[in-house]
């Protein structure tokens, strides 16, 4: 059995990948693929309708909002959240708090004036800034809800006087927050939520229809949610693994469980980084994520070595993002403690063969 | 068994269905499912640059050409093709032979000018039109290569002197055609060439960055191509099925082969339509689709207990869209000429029940 630290796609449920194999090849006793049946069927309208249920129930949203999946990852959300609330000549404000955010800034350029409240780049994006004040005049006030390149995460959002939109991406249903705070939410599915190729959009439905650009189908998300996710063919099996995730999740205890599993994992995992003498975290103590744990050695020369051995003990996708270094352990729901407890002593046996 | 006759979704061949289904238990013995596996790793970028010249190889394209993979549909290259060639100001010409030519022209309409140089609307899509002049200062000129609704098909490209466009996801891999005459080629997956989720887009690479628009990130051929269709994190799956079944179609003998067959499952099922007095087609002969095959009945009143007769005898996917009514038979690459053959045997005993 492999141990998956991958940052993403990262690991899923071993009950989910069975479900999900087994429906490649006969999906719920149909007799055909769910690769090769029409989007226009009950089966799948059913999906659907079950994916977007459990999103809801999960996230205890109210009324107000309505619940989409789209085609792409989180970075068509980049452009798309612009397109449809940032009207030409409006300002929208951003908190560039690591790579993915200064993206989403980037895109936001193409349709409007971009306001970045604070930035953490100076410090290679270590820590969440904290000190600054949302424009009260600001279309939306935008934040990344976790940093899975450089292992930050927001523990408390802010009180925002704007509509507050988060990309998600990295740790939605991985823990509680009150997503009723939120004018829009959105996440590629591929960490937390399934398979890559298809994004989550939790939309404040008064969002909507406010400004004046005419906006192509594809981008437009009133369009997506008029017609229930199902505007053109939709990504019609990363929406199923989707649906069975999110299953799992509710069979888990919901998010509330997975919370205190994965903030288990987490102590467990920075208690021997910061206990080894071989290892040290590369973030700000108060912003560290609980779902990627960035960490490096005091001695760079011996990282490739080590990566080797934990490798011999089938560890996998442990490697540093390239703007790190070191190591990166992503430990999504679906990662269970056993395997942080694996790694914690493959940690403490390289430790003794070193001494 | 079933035989799958469903419109796309369509049938995929049962070989790819259980390599797929086996890769997303543990691909390439990984011991890691393709679900979970990062798109950075060498095994699926050995995925993607085998796709990539499977497509090359199968349609015989020169090196003018660039090949990428990209989230989403058609209904999303209805709109990027637009966003990437057609300057404001500028004008593009376009068939309208149907619903998704309809959207499409719908969509150009938001980035310039369109010059629809001939439609068939007037007699509900029934035919290709076929006379018309191309306009010389285009900037390009779009046609549907077939009508999935309408059961139409372009058996002959037109000689463009702009460059030619053409959505050709119902058809692509079906027939020989000569694709270097083409400036740009895209077509959704769900049909012949895989699961629903991504878009093959065959670019001629002179066509870019010829306009003034600022293109944000994911709307951007030119930054996917320079990307090797990894800007962002790829449809993993849905490129893996695609690869599954462009190496499929490779190994029945490529597109001259696959041709081949589907002439002679169209030519059953076209004489069976045409001989049988219950069962009359409904397009103009000469444009009739290898692909869709649409038919209706004299007697409307008998349609439903024939669907049903057909669905007793493990016929699926054979209701005709509302837009036509009766029926529509789906003949994709993976559909045997054995199901062809079984659908026309029950076309005749439905025809003894009814003497």
């Amino acid at each position: 059995m492999k141990h998956n630290f991958g940052a993403g796609p990262g690991i899923l449920p071993q009950e989910v990948l069975k479900q999900a194999a087994e429906a490649v090849l006969n999906f719920n006793n149909s007799g055909l693929s769910i690769l090769e049946i029409s989007h226009r069927t009950a089966d799948f309208e059913s999906v659907v309708s079950e994916a977007c249920s459990l999103v809801k129930e999960l996230l205890n949203l109210n009324d107000d909002y309505a619940i989409t999946f789209l085609h792409g990852g989180a970075s068509t959300q980049f452009a798309m959240v612009p397109y449809n609330l940032l009207g030409e000549g409006e300002t929208a404000a951003y908190l560039d708090s690591g790579t993915w955010a200064s993206k989403a800034i980037k895109e936001a350029k193409f349709f409007g004036n971009v306001n970045v409240v604070a930035s953490s780049k100076e410090a290679n994006y270590t820590y969440i800034p904290k000190e600054y004040s949302i424009p009260t005049d600001a279309k939306y006030f935008h934040v990344t809800s976790n940093n899975t390149i450089y292992g930050t995460q927001l523990h408390e959002f802010p009180e925002s006087p704007v509509p507050l939109v988060s990309d998600m991406s990295s740790d939605i249903f991985s823990r509680v927050f009150d997503a009723n705070k939120f004018g829009l939410i959105y996440a590629g599915a591929q960490k937390n939520m399934g398979a890559a190729g298809v994004a989550l959009a939790v939309v404040k439905k008064e969002l909507l229809g406010k400004i004046e650009r005419k906006i192509p189908a594809m981008f437009n998300y009133q369009l997506h949610i008029d017609n229930g996710s199902m505007y053109n063919t939709p990504p019609v099996f990363a929406i199923y693994v989707a649906m069975l995730t999110l299953r799992w999740v509710k069979e888990q205890g919901g998010v509330a469980a997975m919370e205190k599993i994965n903030n288990k994992k987490a102590a467990t995992l920075y208690a021997e980084i910061d206990r080894n003498p071989l290892f040290k975290g590369t973030c700000a103590v108060e912003d560290r994520s609980r779902m990627n744990v960035c960490f490096v050695m005091d001695n760079a020369d011996i990282e490739k070595e080590f990566l080797d051995f934990a490798k011999k003990a089938d560890i996998v996708g442990l490697k540093g993002h390239r703007s790190v270094g070191g190591f990166r352990a992503s430990i999504y729901n679906a990662l269970p403690q056993s395997s942080v407890d694996h790694l914690v002593s493959i940690m403490q046996q390289f430790e003794q063969l070193k001494k």
